[in-house]
């Protein structure tokens, strides 16, 4: 009976509290928490084997032909999984063409890449560890320096018991995607929020909510990620400036070559966007009010004033979320069948 | 009584052993074992607020101009402190001129570099950092970088908590330097031998360590490091390959300008050396029994057979010990005072 009286009280608190604030209320609609515990993986279940794994690889420079680079050079968990830069920089010193993306939260994107041309987190993770721009190696040679190491070929056994080739490049993917899967940041003071507790928003960040919510921010950014759901074009009412947008980069054009796809892009998931300036996919804008003014414009057809943009801004730090933090892991020494490193900016790899 | 009586045994137990093991008396006057915890540092206690902030100092890119490269690119934490490059890459894929010396340990050796130039970790910290080849930045924007982040400003406060400026860039050497002497690696199978377990070592490791005693190796390879203690000339008795030994790296005369100082170099220590490959300041070398057969050659002018060679690096592998595991650290987020990430080559720093 107790219990029950309890369970009343709070029932009621939570109905007063949510009465009390139509905001949190409009807010559940569009948007829910991050899960405390990774999300499931269709066709590649989380095991601790597997996740152990991922992140060695996740680490491991001899991904890379030079054996310099880890999918942690441009993913760093230290910095919210990105590398604070323009656009990337890889193989030979050279700058790839659009702004890492977080690996933060994202198995919770629609699709991966910038223009979604990677459907899950695995067929991801092949794209940057073959491209000459970044890691430039080739899938043998992966294989073959893993292959090389004992301790990775037991590793490999343990997280794919039942096949008859664990060590596979297909399965490099599948352990790299299983550890990203646990990169999640739960507790972010907008998730409090969500759950509940009002008073987790300062009165700025909840005018901020208000106008991201009112003037339409939320049709592209919405759901658990806060985006990373749709694609939509970058300058939907008025073309960005081509510091920003690139005439050279057509988006998702480029993966479907369908004319309506021009300039179109994922809309970027913003868990944690505070962190991981700079922004757009060309990196071209580092303050994140400029960034929000830049977005009413091209994609709203609105001025924001610099109040609004900065109300934006104080509500998107909301979504930093708690941080993963994982034990630097050991690597596997090399051995004699180990290929050497490959720093030749013009020799293919293999 | 009953005490008395176990210690009683227990000596006779450790004397007996010692008896019937000369090889680990001998092995006793050259070596000794890595302690469990780390060395003091003169003129720098090691504190846990100094660790702490020195290990994120460690792992910042943001030390380097091009925000991409860190102390932990070249002396990676899974690689045991070293990046296996036959010699280094930085700022702008340039080679740098010497093949990366392992931070393990590193507290231990008599001075840091391979010519010494620097008289401890403190000292050494600050060279990467400035040289052009490596990270290439200046003290002063190391020093603008990290005072632009609130983060880093209470944490130089709570590290030299009586000093009226906290945020230096000798503090920030001072707290790397910290960090690092916590970086050892103790419980080597050589290690639990010295402590008197006769069994710790194989057969062939102990014919290993005769061999490294009764030939000489342990003239310049000696001590709690096994090697780092002194200058020895590269090729005492016969000159090396000059693909082993470029002749355009004078050793330590660069330092000293002393004529006898020419092709002098620190006795690299060799704790873990088996997995700090490739091996000598030209990296030229990948397999130890070959780097073994060079070092009889040219230091003591005798040919060591292969099974010679194949039971020193044997034993040599018994000096891999425990590898320090270590949070990754979470960075402080960079404000709109941080320097920006500058790649260019040819552009100073600063």
């Amino acid at each position: 009976m107790k219990r029950f009286i309890i369970a009343l009280t709070f029932l009621f608190a939570l109905g007063a509290a949510q009465v009390s604030d139509p905001l949190l209320g409009r807010a559940k609609v569009s948007f829910s928490p991050i899960p405390e515990s990774p999300p499931a993986i269709p066709g590649n279940a989380i095991t601790p084997a597997k996740v152990s794994l991922g992140k060695m690889l996740y680490f491991d420079p001899r991904l890379s032909a030079s054996q310099l680079l880890s999918c942690n050079s441009c993913h760093n968990l230290g910095l919210a999984g990105v590398d604070i830069q323009q656009t990337s920089t890889g193989h030979g010193w050279q700058k790839g063409p659009r702004n890492a993306p977080t690996v933060l939260n994202s198995a919770y994107n629609v699709a991966q890449f910038w223009d979604g041309r990677a459907a899950d987190l695995m067929e991801q993770a092949k794209g940057p560890i073959q491209a000459g721009v970044e890691m430039n190696n080739t899938p043998e040679r992966v294989v073959a320096t893993l292959a090389s190491m004992p301790q990775y070929v037991e590793r490999f056994s343990a997280a794919f018991p039942d096949e008859s080739e664990p060590l596979s490049f297909d399965n490099v993917a599948r352990a790299i995607e299983a550890f990203e899967a646990t990169l999640i940041t739960p507790e972010s003071d907008f998730d409090l929020y969500l759950a509940g507790d009002s008073d987790a928003l300062t009165a700025v960040q909840k005018s901020g909510l208000k106008v991201f919510m009112d003037k339409g921010c939320v049709a592209c950014h919405q759901g658990v990620n806060v985006g990373g759901q749709g694609y939509f074009p970058f300058g939907v009412v008025q073309r960005p400036a081509g510091s920003i947008r690139p005439e050279a980069d057509k988006g998702r054009y480029q993966v479907t070559r369908t004319p309506s796809d021009e300039y179109v892009f994922r809309s970027p998931p913003l868990r944690n966007v505070a962190l991981t300036y700079p922004y757009f996919h060309s990196g071209a804008v580092w303050s994140l009010e400029e960034a929000v003014t830049v977005m009413g414009s091209t994609q709203l057809g609105i001025q924001l004033d610099p109040q609004e943009a900065s109300e934006i801004a104080a509500f998107l730090t909301a979504l930093t979320g708690r941080q993963p933090v994982v034990d630097y892991p050991v690597l596997p020494p090399s051995t004699a069948d180990t290929p050497k490193p490959e720093l030749d900016v013009t020799a293919p790899a293999g």
